[in-house]
């Protein structure tokens, strides 16, 4: 593993900040609230965790990570959708997402389901012209990941169980179920993406695959962990949420030690398995880390 | 022109109600519940005008239609889609759609949410997975066609503006603009996309295009004209619906008796211009009439 740029991370991060809020920038004309509606959400200040999840695997094995820019936005234009869909009063009803009022708090409910469509749409579409580029194989196999990774039998399905599972204790299948579909469906999808992107051998899709599962799961845990441990004000939403909705969730199930423990673990696991891979997973490594320790 | 089929339309619309009804049947698991959504709205008896409408361009120039049944089925998720959000309580709220009781109705607004997520991304995904079997850049070309067709500088964009025009008085452009947008773009889009996917030239796809819009436009003025003319029970809809909510619609702007000599005079010049296409367009010529003596 050779030394990774330390200010990669962060890089990115700005560069897709940039590039999501000049996307919606201008643009519109009798219809030009949808673009207000969809940049404020993109705008609110998310971490970006899974588009800079797909652009480090793409980077492992080619630098130029700009010609992907427009696949790593779609991710989080997905991403954003979910939540804002999420937020809804007939879904979670949470007013606070990222520290702002939700889409329909600003929005009202309508052009919050829209600002969800739009971006769902949009996101679709750039993949789409993404492959219209140069089209090849391995590009529309990676869109298809992802466009799959959000469907029914991923953040739609998950989404659903959650929507249903809401007041009852749940088995501890149907939480590994529902937290693989909602929330590590896509993270999952973004790394294996870009390796299928890049034309990565078998051997190291397997690899990423199995990383992706991990992390995403990893990731779950730790919410479930900030959901207690965590302070509205850094989270930028209520805390022991899922607590008071009577959710059952990894800490209700494994108590917060458990929980902690299996976090760690895990995470160990996921940096043990990028560096069996035989090239500079450093910065992939780097994020890996910074979600095992992050405070919101 | 040669003689077309005459089961044709019918036949084609059979075996798109089957393919719907069959890709939805006995999936999911913890997730069955959005399956059973989704199905339930595709089930509600449409008229398959859009996957109809691609099916038949396709077929001005290829016999097997079968090879592209995926793309007529994302097509009509897509609509179905569309019609299940802008039956929300937080958009029309209808109660009625297709002579049963809306999807909200049934399943509750948050799974009514997820149904319509589902069928869009479910569209999308199978786009991508046709486009796996054997990229090629036509293929791609025509499904980001369509994909562009349901965003926020289509369908999304359309019911945006519809929504916030509600009950409000609105300028003719602006009429014109949302119903280009939110009803002529899916359908517009279904006949280039398959113009584009057969490589036809561009003298055919301009063509196409022509009679698209104009068909889009004609189905509109047809629809409010129903909407006073008609009777629920033929609708399966609520008449009179626009009036009610103070909706501008192409009655309330041109009147009855103007807005029947449109959609005559409109439906005339899109035969005219498929009469100038140097193929057999003769089934695309009936379904043009169809859509013009349709009682719901």
């Amino acid at each position: 593993m050779k030394k990774g740029n330390n200010d990669m991370i962060e890089n990115l991060r700005q560069e897709l900040n940039s590039y999501l809020h000049e996307y919606m920038s201008g643009k519109g004309s009798y219809n030009k609230k949808i673009y207000e509606a969809m940049q404020y959400s993109l705008d609110a200040g998310g971490k970006r965790i899974r588009p800079i999840l797909f652009l480090l695997t793409y980077m492992i094995y080619k630098k130029e990570y700009r010609n992907v820019m427009e696949i790593a936005a779609a991710i989080e234009m997905i991403h954003t959708y979910s939540l804002i869909h999420d937020d809804l009063p007939s879904m979670d009803n949470d007013d606070l997402r990222r520290g702002k009022p939700t889409n329909h708090k600003v929005f009202g409910e309508g052009i919050a389901v829209l600002a969800g469509d739009g971006l769902l749409n949009e996101g679709m579409s750039l993949m789409f012209k993404h492959c219209l580029k140069d089209t090849n194989k391995n590009k529309v196999n990676a869109c298809s990941i992802i466009a799959e990774s959000a469907g029914v039998e991923g953040m739609v399905g998950g989404q659903t169980v959650d929507l249903l599972s809401e007041g009852a204790k749940i088995p501890i299948d149907q939480l590994y179920y529902m937290h693989s579909k909602k929330t590590g469906a896509l993270i999952k999808a973004a790394i294996v993406s870009a390796a299928v992107y890049v034309g990565a051998s078998e051997d190291e899709i397997d690899k990423l695959s199995y990383y992706g599962k991990k992390i995403g799961l990893a990731f779950q845990i730790k919410d479930d962990i900030l959901d207690v441990t965590g302070d509205t004000k850094k989270l930028g939403k209520k805390v022991k949420s899922d607590a008071n909705n009577n959710k059952t969730n990894f800490i209700t199930t494994y108590g917060l030690n458990k929980c902690m423990e299996m976090c760690n673990s895990i995470t160990s696991d996921c940096v043990e398995v990028l560096r069996g891979i035989n090239r500079d997973t450093h910065d992939l490594e780097r994020l890996t880390v910074f979600l095992l320790n992050r405070e919101n």
